[in-house]
């Protein structure tokens, strides 16, 4: 199930772009005016309900820190667990880890070694406010697999496309983001 | 509304005591096996849902990162808008700010000053997952009010409360947390 064109207008209507953040050049996609509305964050929470109710997932993984936002609250309404993943250094337990390249750099996601247990081969969907070079979301897909779980789908509320996130994340998993921006 | 004896049984169980996390001597309050867990994730968001619904509540301000989960899932259960109180730098838009303490040094948080804006003196719940002295949670508060807001009730999953920080919130709005930890 897609958007349709109302629930675009409006979830595209209530992000609001900031330009030079964090850095001149770059326009962010700033969703806190998406979720302060309260119209736009049931649009756009029914629309993922909608969506992944016949995917019997079993858990949603969110991206720290915004995919926790938008995971957490699909995880409720699908009546499943939720999985965060996070930056290095804030899970308390035994992780797994992933590197992945920044522009300048290098940066590393981790995610409980425990986190999908108690189900085989559980079903996850990883979720993230946005993709654009992709490089949390493929190590984020990537952790999913280690920890013994499938990768599902990733769902983005943007999507970046003139960027290749989206193309290099899709040898992993099938890819849905709501909003494309080109 | 408070817990009954069942539902503060399985949310209690399902919290993971972690020794010596982040440093030695502190045994960390671990709420990932809460969140993976879809009996007792559940269990907790409709505990909230039920004692929240009659507040009347405008917006929830979750603080970053792990109130951002219990924050967005209830704000969307009530049916109204979730607002991202950030660590410093992460903010798009402008914003306004409010420094505390630590144990070693200061640390400051924020919150966009159009975020609760369409609604005059916005009726604010605030929520973390565990409050330990109170430096963040106080600040946040300060920060709802210096947005034009009110905050009605802070709310933690965990409260530790042989340190003083639910005592000095108090003094600011009302404190709910529904594990007490002596």
């Amino acid at each position: 199930m897609k958007l349709s064109n109302i629930e675009r207008k409006i979830i595209e209507n209530s992000i609001r772009d900031i330009k030079d953040f964090p850095k001149p050049g770059i326009v962010f996609k700033d969703i806190t005016t998406l979720l302060n509305n309260k119209e736009a964050y049931g649009v756009l929470m029914n629309h993922l309900y909608q969506r992944y109710k016949e995917y019997n997932l079993d858990f949603i993984a969110g991206i720290d820190a915004r995919g926790f936002i938008f995971g957490a609250a699909l995880a409720q309404m699908l009546g499943i667990g939720f999985v965060p993943i996070r930056k290095k250094g804030k899970l308390p337990y035994t992780t797994i880890s992933e590197k992945y390249s920044l522009e300048y750099g290098v940066d590393e996601v981790e995610v409980h070694i425990d986190a999908f247990s108690g189900i085989e081969n559980a079903r996850v969907l990883l979720i993230d406010d946005l993709i654009a070079t992709g490089g949390t979301a493929n190590a984020a897909a990537t952790l999913v697999k280690q920890a013994g779980a499938q990768c599902i789908e990733a769902c983005f509320i943007i999507g970046l496309s003139f960027l290749d996130g989206i193309k290099s994340l899709e040898s992993k998993t099938a890819v849905y983001s709501l909003i494309e921006v080109e």
